[in-house]
């Protein structure tokens, strides 16, 4: 058996310029000190007026998130950027900051490589040791050839190996037509993207009658179900688009495991067959598809990975005019594991005291969100032990080539 | 090994009082012959202006209902007021309402009963073969006192054997306070309450930038993820106030299989672990409470199901205090299949042609969404014969005591 690699692919930062820009700002995003106690919050959503999580150098500082890949043996990070990304620019100013930060994060992988040579002690190279996807400027206005060209000098970009994308677009979400060169550039360049959430879904619902309902549950709804909604949303909308029948080859990495969809799957193969709308559409069952994403192992339990693990598996039994079809469920396992790889989501979900408040000075803590990811993968009872391997680190090696 | 029997727990209808109800009102909700084709349509949400879905005597035609049992070999059908309820009332009308739907209910399974001893075919007594779940005045200013007491008159009808209720409650949801005394009765009287979608998350986001965006997918978003995303949050929200810690014999059956809550309810525990407004709030994981549930096994998929299965029993490992927390993951097999039961979800998602179109004249045809509920049970390859005779039927005749 050989040794295990951690690679962590869902891991955030904001670059140092991104800290500025967002301090500068006096409407959300942003980060202000009005807060009771006059530390820094991330205020991100526009309904945050005085709210926001408070953020400190674990969210821009190279040095705490090394320390922090050190402290839980994660050979290999692929930092992305927190969102809201680059949302909130106007078309200009996205499509310049999309330079900047891909500059900014191949920088940052850089000082990484030197921070760890200084140290030197992993199994790894040092200069494998973090990566970075990076990022396009999607925002309101700007021209899909801006996107584009953004995949350019990512694919240029050695320490770049993918970019994440939120599921706003150009303003229209992802289904929008006008995204199509995207799709193509990034099947065509092999670039992975990865969805993940920001709005969450029912953010704006915080009324006695809305989604989340009069009752304070802290940011537990919108965080545990308004995030996992909005990726199934996102990724139901580029399926339904055709996206994957046009570019079968696009690789598309799903924050959470996918979300809320893997379980809601069979359930939307059926609605589509019965809609008028929709039901001639696609090339394939809409189950097919699932067997062409990719999905962080970050759902937090083995019963979940499981499960993404079957539905992803069984995918290829509703794929039109393969032989497939027909073929037993209990040939899949171990088919859909190779497409899950772990993740932490640092510095999101730092851990806490008993009393739920919340440990700032995290240099020393193993981390209770990164042990239950772990656990999970080694506690799902049907994988092998070559599959958890996968799922720590072989499959994010094979797919990015790292 | 004995013989199947099959048992709809998931089956609605419209009572014809409530029908003409719907023909005389001038807005949503509402029946109208608006259409190009001049066919009833059944108008639900505010937004549906002149559409909506062509309805007919399947809605509401006891004779019809009793054909599709037939048709489909179900011994026993529970059925449904289908949304939206009595949602829309003013309080007086709902209270009214609620009496005469519930003897309406009591009338329409007596009526089913004259029909099947005319037939007398079946293997189960004819009087068993239709029961219903009555309704409660739920809606906006109800004094929740008049809640209680259409309680103890379902206790009191013989074919009531439980009570539907949507997400929304008297107009605050279901973690409302004021409805504390109805979970109590509930509870009490040993009432199955049968919580079901209605609005569906992100209706009210059909704009370019809203959740399901400009493109035309038809229903097929909000009907296979606005409505488990709806049955998730509610069910959330149920849990987040203690309601399952105050009444713990509450017995709660949940429609589409739980909707999306399953697969996101390990992450739903790390979002509470991490916050401090509930970290310190329940007496146990939110896990634990999944396992207190009941679901329907209207999902489509066996994949699904079993994803269910698993999650329902590992349930137990994870309450304060109890020695089967260190349990192990294979022990928990086939605890969680006792808590499913087959559902069809009639006269929603009716058969229809290559094209698309609805088969209107559905007397004769076997329903598509029928059968792909029936093999996804058959097809659980975990589940032993026993296991799915279960959901097939008889974890319905224990639970409603039929």
């Amino acid at each position: 058996m050989s040794k295990r690699i951690l690679v962590d692919c869902h891991t955030h930062i904001y670059t140092k310029r991104l800290v500025s820009l967002l301090r500068s700002r006096t409407v959300n995003p942003r980060i202000h000190t009005n807060s009771p106690d006059g530390s820094e919050k991330l205020a991100i959503l526009p309904q945050e007026v005085l709210g926001g999580r408070t953020v400190g150098p674990q969210y821009w500082d190279v040095r705490n998130k090394a320390s922090f890949m050190n402290r839980h043996a994660i050979d290999i990070s692929i930092v992305s950027l927190a969102n809201p990304w680059l949302d909130f620019l106007d078309a200009p100013q996205a499509v310049t900051s999309a330079y900047e930060c891909n500059a900014d994060l191949e920088q940052y992988c850089a000082d990484a490589t030197k921070l760890f040579s200084a140290e030197a002690k992993g199994e790894v190279e040092v200069a494998r040791r973090m990566k970075a996807f990076g990022i396009m400027p999607l925002a309101d206005g700007v021209e899909p050839k801006e996107v584009v060209k953004s995949l350019e000098v990512i694919k240029q970009s050695p320490s770049l190996c993918g970019a994440i994308l939120g599921s706003r677009g150009l303003g229209k979400g992802l289904d929008d037509p006008a995204l199509e060169p995207v799709w193509e550039k990034a099947a065509e360049l092999g670039l992975v993207l990865f969805l993940h959430p920001h709005y969450g879904v029912g953010a704006d619902a915080s009324k006695p009658d809305g989604l989340w309902g009069a009752q304070d549950n802290g940011h537990v709804l919108p965080l545990a179900l308004g995030f996992p909604f909005e990726t199934a949303a996102a990724t139901t909308r580029l399926i339904l688009a055709g996206v994957f029948d046009r570019h079968p080859n696009l690789k598309l990495l799903v924050a959470h495991s996918g979300g809320a969809l893997p379980i809601l799957s069979s359930r939307l193969a059926s609605c589509v067959a019965h809609d008028p709308h929709v039901c001639n559409r696609l090339k394939h069952d809409p189950r097919y598809y699932l067997g062409k994403l990719y999905y962080d192992a970050v759902a937090y339990g083995p019963e979940e990975l499981e499960a993404v693990d079957r539905i992803i598996g069984r995918a290829e039994r509703y794929g039109s005019g393969t032989d497939a079809k027909g073929g037993k469920i209990q040939d899949m396992v171990e088919v859909g594991v190779q497409r899950m790889m772990f993740g932490t989501d640092h510095p999101f979900f730092p851990p806490t005291k008993e009393d739920g408040t919340v440990i700032t000075d995290d240099q020393t803590e193993t981390w209770r969100s990164v042990t239950e990811n772990l656990e999970a993968i080694s506690d799902v009872p049907s994988w092998s032990q070559s599959a958890k391997m996968g799922v720590f680190g072989k499959n994010a090696v094979r797919l990015f080539g790292l």
